[in-house]
């Protein structure tokens, strides 16, 4: 397939995708949980459908936006992002066409909902359960209570429960140290579900992360699980510990437009604005935008070893190959590369090449 | 402007914009050099409409998809970006439409460009001036004999010179440190034509990047200038000792969706996949995303003391406000912000908006 890609172009492995998927999906079945896939990552309607096969009918996203792209095949979509209050147009519009569940994590969000409202929606009121960016202090039962009494006054508003994001699960480096976040992210929603349930007895606990959902196996006190990353991994995910290399399933073509030997420099066709910056410190090599995988004839197999993204620039991106390996390659050839943060490069790119001649698009 | 702002916008101050264009075109025009501005910072064929008011008519890109996208109106283009191969269909396109100029640095591509130009080009050799990104070494003249001996072989190119970008000045803090590095660059230059011109008389030096082009006023030895940041500047610029922040001319617009007074935090919308991942170390905030500033009614002044972009995820920023300014903040407001890198936030952002109802769109 490789021969036929003359520009950066972002691959996706169908198969690992799906085996992704099903991987998840199967946990969540086996525990019971609500299986609400977060599809910021893919934003595409295409890979969605790879989840409705399945009998996933709720989705989570991250925006409006997103909402309303996935809206004309969905009709059950959590946005978990603190409510814009300015696209209140927007909402009304989703929220007449769809079952449309948002989050708030303020007193003024809260009104500003209640008044602006124009159709039935669901709210989840976001808890802070240690990653510090946005939601409420579990312990400020005052804010919480005072949430709920103006949700529950609200006839076009239903209190849904809870819902948290152990964002903080991306800083740890080992399944254990995963599973000691998840565990403490958890303790709190159950505590917290316990002291309203009797009051709010149809409230759910929503919960998600990729790095929890991929190695947790207690979710005892969650209903819902909102994991999206898990979808194709990336070298982020190996290096929190979520996952293993060979489940990496979207990997960067580029082309060689450059070789220079005496800095064991190879330089891509391909940079910021198709991998984005985002990057990871390498225990081995340090600051690394990606890794270079061996090519196969429909993709790529394992790491080629020694081989890494060290710098980007708008266009250009600079990878270090060992001596040895230098002069395997020409100008013209093209180099596989697995992203670090695959969320950021698939937003970048805007499509998927699955086979040659197969490409399918997302928002 | 901005209450219309309901979503992340980047708006372009076209008279900062247009006075940052006239600025470096009149330098050039003074110093009787070739103005062929780079044009993938805003990769817009409206903003180049404003070149072409003041006379310019030749343009860098550093894409070949950039160069069909601008060469509906522009037909002297060269593409400052080793020659990708893979690519020699659109090469071939191009060069029947256009004055089409490409970059060469190595043997292997000037060979490839003889057997498959159907139609004929102008080459650049380049020479790297100490950026150590692409480019032959200018002590390497073996190199540069064989390739020059190759192309002027070519019915179908001509040997145009030599081109370098000053890259390296991205990593200076001063005017005076940026003079220093285009002073040697300037000098490798004028040396290497001075020792090819007698056989090629028709060569000339092409150099360019926005930092020595902004500050420096001997030229000596240069041909063209290629800069391309400085149409918008950023607020990397104002660290390297480019510019100064009020020359800005674009800033994005991002809602406010969450306000936590403990930790003096304002969460935007508006994060990784709108700004670009990329940061730069500030000497007063640390590692910074981009600057917030105070909102005029159409657009921006001068920066808000102490509050910056620190942290961004794929759709949220983390601003840090002062304590005794947050109070003056709610949900629903909206936050102007500089960004750090404007080529990669325009890449994000694909539109620019220049007042109510008056957007323009890019490639």
């Amino acid at each position: 397939m490789n021969q036929l890609i003359i520009k950066p172009t972002l691959l996706l492995d169908e198969k690992k995708c799906r085996r992704n998927i099903r991987k998840v999906y199967n946990k969540a079945v086996n525990k019971s949980l609500i299986f609400r896939p977060h599809f910021k990552t893919h934003q595409s309607l295409e890979i969605g459908s790879w989840y409705k096969e399945l009998g996933v009918n709720k989705i989570t996203v991250s925006s409006l936006e997103m909402a309303d792209y996935f809206s004309s095949q969905w009709n059950d979509i959590t946005v978990a992002f603190p409510v814009n209050i300015l696209e209140i147009e927007l909402i009304n519009s989703l929220a007449k066409r769809i079952q449309l569940n948002l989050m708030v994590e303020s007193i003024e969000a809260a009104i500003f909902l209640m008044s602006h409202l124009q159709y039935n929606i669901g709210v989840f009121i976001k808890i802070d359960v240690g990653y510090k960016r946005v939601g409420i202090d579990p312990s400020n039962r005052e804010e919480i209570d005072a949430i709920i009494t103006l949700l529950e006054s609200s006839d076009k508003i239903i209190f849904k429960g809870f819902l948290a994001h152990a964002g903080h699960t991306y800083d740890c480096r080992s399944k254990q140290e995963i599973l000691r976040v998840h565990k403490k992210s958890v303790e709190i929603l159950r505590n917290l579900k316990d002291q309203y349930q009797l009051r709010y007895p149809h409230i759910i606990n929503s919960y998600g992360d990729t790095p929890s959902c991929s190695v947790a196996e207690d979710f005892e006190g969650i209903d819902e699980i909102r994991p999206g990353n898990f979808v194709f991994y990336d070298l982020a995910q190996v290096q929190i510990g979520s996952t293993d290399i060979s489940n990496i399933a979207v990997a960067m073509v580029c082309p060689i437009v450059s070789i220079n030997k005496h800095r064991n420099e190879i330089v891509i066709y391909g940079g910021g604005v198709h991998f984005s910056k985002d990057n990871l410190q390498d225990e081995v090599y340090g600051k690394i935008y990606g890794k270079v995988v061996n090519k196969n004839e429909i993709g790529w197999k394992d790491e080629l070893t020694g081989a890494y993204l060290k710098k980007l620039s708008q266009e250009h991106g600079i990878v270090s190959m060992p001596e040895h390996l230098i002069n395997d390659y020409s100008i013209g050839d093209t180099l596989v590369i697995l992203p670090v943060h695959s969320c950021m490069t698939g937003n970048e790119m805007k499509s998927y090449l699955l086979e040659p001649n197969k490409e399918i698009t997302r928002l």
